[in-house]
């Protein structure tokens, strides 16, 4: 991948997935719609409930170390047998985006393990991050993931191991989307 | 400062600064302008021969330590001695930002010193970063600079510090714009 990819997640009657629920976390919901469409830059869904935007950008924690781990392990989106989707908005507080870097590292992983915890959870699965901070967005992050239904108890695990790390304890508000593509 | 400032920089006929001169440094130059407009969020001038816009947003390298040094020697922009600006957009290579965080910043500062040599030049030369690669700018960021006209002189020693740094090597265009604001 080079330079930035701009995704736009629409919410509506369009869209090759489905809208199974939609999970209240932390702050206020997003409301329930039919359909989600998924669009690479300038391409949306002509008409929709709500929009989510954001860019596939440089990683911003991940260590050399870590990237070379991880990329043999990590499966790409739309896997035949991944029709389970999830999409995590988040945004976090002030208290976090005014910290250094160090700061943020420290605890995003050093005290949080949260890429060593996604890690036990690849390839099974696919994940992709989305910033949206920097555009002014309501929410500083887009995360969507794919997975085959039998993975759906370790996805939910996977959360509940990241919603109980100190970094969470930044995190503002959270919604937790459900979706299944028809085969 | 919470949240996102979004900062345009407009050039054109308007505006409280006055271009002087634009000086090519790596790749595509940008035209001369008789004058630039600096506007926040929502507002700029009505016309513009060409507009950059970034958002001043969360430090991405400077670890705790740094930010604990530079805070007491940091001057905000607009002092009435401070009658120089400089706006410098620059754009890195994908090679950059492709590597991980540690990479990036072992090369930003433990191999070229951006903020020890950047420090040697505070309080005079006050600064405000503004990212704008997220927001599929044609440049990664845009920096502006103010100073009294008595440290033009070291102005340009501190860019030939960082021009001549390993981080340049990865800086695909670079354009120097100077200016002045009339009493």
């Amino acid at each position: 991948m080079t330079g930035i990819l701009t995704v736009t997640f629409s919410a509506g009657n369009e869209g090759q997935w489905e809208m199974q629920r939609i999970l209240p976390v932390i702050g206020d919901v997003l409301p329930m719609a039919k359909r989600l469409s998924i669009t690479t830059n300038a391409t949306t869904a002509s008409e929709a409930d709500w929009r989510l935007k954001g860019v596939v950008s440089n990683p911003r924690y991940s260590q050399a170390a870590e990237m070379k781990m991880m990329k043999p392990v990590s499966e790409g989106l739309m896997r035949p047998e991944a029709i389970y989707g999830a999409l995590i908005p988040i945004k976090k507080s002030d208290a976090w985006w005014m910290m250094a870097q160090d700061e943020r590292r420290h605890i995003f992983e050093e005290s949080s393990g949260h890429i060593a915890k996604s890690m036990k959870y690849l390839p099974a699965i696919a994940r992709r991050l989305h910033h949206s901070r920097d555009l002014g967005e309501s929410f500083d992050f887009v995360t969507w993931f794919e997975f085959a239904p039998k993975y759906e108890a370790e996805f939910d695990q996977l959360l509940a191991e990241l919603r109980a790390t100190q970094e969470w304890k930044f995190v503002d508000r959270e919604v937790d989307i459900r979706l299944t593509r028809p085969a």
